[in-house]
């Protein structure tokens, strides 16, 4: 058993992801929220291929879709997403799926211990709520949230979608203890790091914790003629100050691959002729080491307590979502590190993940571990998104070969 | 003939607004949008009230109200409005229509020269448009600007709303040349500046022009975990920055009464996992003075030039409006003054007008003033507006004897 003999078949590989982005077509990319028809189309899609791939296709009551195997032995557990974000690219999510297709055809046919099972999880993106499929598997989803989720842009009810997808009533999967090995993810990196070293493949080491604050600012609301410059207390102006003086004091307090962003920002009532007399900002961290985002959080205090106190205007902070960062298992980088030596001659680096991923859901439950192919300038989440077409298929060599020693090793422990 | 004869009955006037503050009571204020059930019933009360005090009530097909007199010779018009800012203050137009009303009274029954018409314009808080109530009485308002008019907050079509009036097909009305020795309008002040002199009432020398912009940085939109601080460009950052800059280089620049506002500004897309990659804000200057403006346009050219080189973000800013200051009339001016030595003992001083009012329209056609009245704290469009009794009734008190001298002064020239 030479677990170097195995890699994928680049041209199955590329030939899938194209029939992938035939559903929901948006310019080059996709438009595939969960649910919408493109999405269940190519969840349909998928469970032919599965079939085909002789993987019993089982789609869950939160609609996520399972191929597994009849093998004996325990089973590595691959997998990403399908559903995309608004308008936006073609391979964030599907290449993981059809990696993980890729070498449950690979692998499947070859003798024990090579059994590959492959997950679809449904709603990575977001769109009805925060990685609702791979969360339902570790046990973190209660009914009474399906209850309350509504898609972001439609509005429409996580009930509602579920029922005619004929989900309705359908059991969630939950992970089996002692099935798996562990789980395998391949994703585009959706930063420029691998494009700018010039290297083939990322080890992930550990995916970022996200912490989320809603700064709010309180002035007074008035007229916008009638009111002296000197006697405003415009909560707009005093935002755009907080975010100038974030961007000069966060760099010397943060790591050095430390993120902060601020998405979003609402003025009320945010109307030309009203000084705004509240506003309000969405302001994310991320980051893999919890100590420096508490650093940051005493610097956002401290910014905030200095801005109240000189005036016109309040400032308020309160923490939305605290990150916990996910650590990737040692094993599984070390296998991914190995199969890269044989199939890229080693054009690899170890790296975080800035994005969250279904894995970090898995890695609670079970041993988790990631690849990353390049992203063409770094882009995602939008239509452009891309990667160039050996980058694809040397990463799913290095995925197949990765998941050959995983299954490998676990055999002759 | 004594001009000085002439005041209002300070009793009369609160009865009246007290009553008006029931259509549409929201809080201490009101809710009372053009063309609302509430702004309908107020429309009502005033026919009612104008056939009272023996003028004609019509309405035309804007949905101004106006009560026309039949005695001979010239008239002075005088009005405001009766719609309301969404959950706004009791005060904002109807203390000009219920002044308008009280002069017509007290003088309409005194032999010639006293003739006062009342005019309520419509929607000159903007719902629908700009103050298209007074601008088609100034015949600057086509039938396609109606026809594509739409309530801002409910999206509602102005030709339904007038239809539901019973307004469809109704004539508007013109200004008739020759008809009027001028318009004046009583107004809240709007902002503090009488209250932190202790005088009771403004004169307005001036109603400031608006011009309005709006500023687009271009950046690149990017996920905000994968993104590296280094390599962003965040739109929405140099949005802030761009203000911040405004608050500092503006000052030096601008004139003893000029005011500069950013009323909105959105980050596209706006969510909070996404680096924006373009953002808008929509931006006010006001002055009396359009050179000052030049010199604050110039101001504005050259920080968005120096943004656009320093990077990462482009800026390209967009006249959206060209403001024209509407001068008042200097007899106007001076018959108010001489009013308010005789009932306020002096206590009024010339000021600008930091806000639109139909008087601006007016001007156009026919001599125009403006009297303002102390507004407590400042506070406008918001639903604590509030003036105190003693200076509503001595604004009434001398709205009533300017009209009178006016009147008076015309005649005998």
């Amino acid at each position: 058993m030479d677990a170097n003999a195995y890699r994928a078949d680049g041209d199955r590989v590329l030939a899938d992801l194209y029939e992938l982005r035939r559903f929901g077509t948006y310019e080059t990319g996709v438009h595939r929220p969960t649910f919408s028809d493109a999405h269940l189309q190519s969840l349909a899609w998928l469970r032919r291929k599965l079939k085909a791939a002789v993987l019993a296709p089982i789609t869950d009551g939160m609609g996520n879709v399972f191929g597994r195997s009849e093998k004996a032995g325990r089973k590595l557990l691959c997998g990403s997403h399908l559903e995309s974000q608004n308008h936006a690219g073609w391979l964030d999510g599907p290449l993981g799926v059809v990696y993980a297709l890729e070498a449950a055809r690979v692998l499947n046919s070859q003798p024990a211990p090579f059994a590959v099972e492959v997950a679809c999880w449904c709603d990575e993106e977001g769109h009805f709520g925060s990685m609702l499929g791979s969360r339902s598997f570790v046990g973190d989803v209660a009914e009474v949230e399906i209850d309350a989720a509504r898609d972001r842009t439609s509005g429409r009810m996580m009930r509602d979608a579920l029922a005619s997808a004929g989900l309705a009533g359908v059991t969630r999967a939950r992970a089996e203890p002692g099935r798996y090995i562990g789980y395998l993810e391949a994703h585009i990196e959706q930063g420029d790091v691998l494009e700018n070293a010039g290297l083939a493949v990322g080890v992930v080491s550990a995916i970022v914790g996200i912490w989320q604050y809603e700064i709010t600012f309180t002035g007074q609301q008035n007229h916008a003629g009638t009111t002296s410059m000197a006697s405003r207390r415009d909560a707009g102006l005093a935002l755009a100050k907080f975010c100038v003086s974030i961007d000069q004091r966060f760099p010397s307090a943060s790591g050095p691959r430390t993120v902060w962003t601020t998405g979003r920002n609402t003025l009320d009532p945010g109307a030309p002729s009203i000084i705004p007399g509240s506003a309000t900002m969405l302001f994310q961290i991320r980051d893999t080491d919890p100590k420096t985002v508490v650093r940051l959080e005493h610097e956002l205090q401290d910014l905030a307590a200095e801005a109240t106190t000189s005036g016109p205007c309040t400032v308020a902070i309160r923490c939305l979502r605290v990150g916990k960062p996910a650590m990737m298992d040692a094993g599984m980088q070390a296998a991914i590190a190995a199969a890269s030596e044989t199939w890229t001659g080693g054009r690899h680096m170890t790296m975080p993940s800035g994005a969250g991923h279904d894995a970090q859901m898995l890695a609670r439950v079970m041993p988790a571990g990631m690849l990353f192919v390049p992203s063409i300038g770094g882009i995602s989440h939008h239509w452009t998104e891309n990667t160039a077409d050996d980058d694809i298929t040397h990463g799913a060599d290095v995925f197949v070969s990765a998941c050959a020693r995983l299954l490998s090793d676990a055999s002759s422990r």
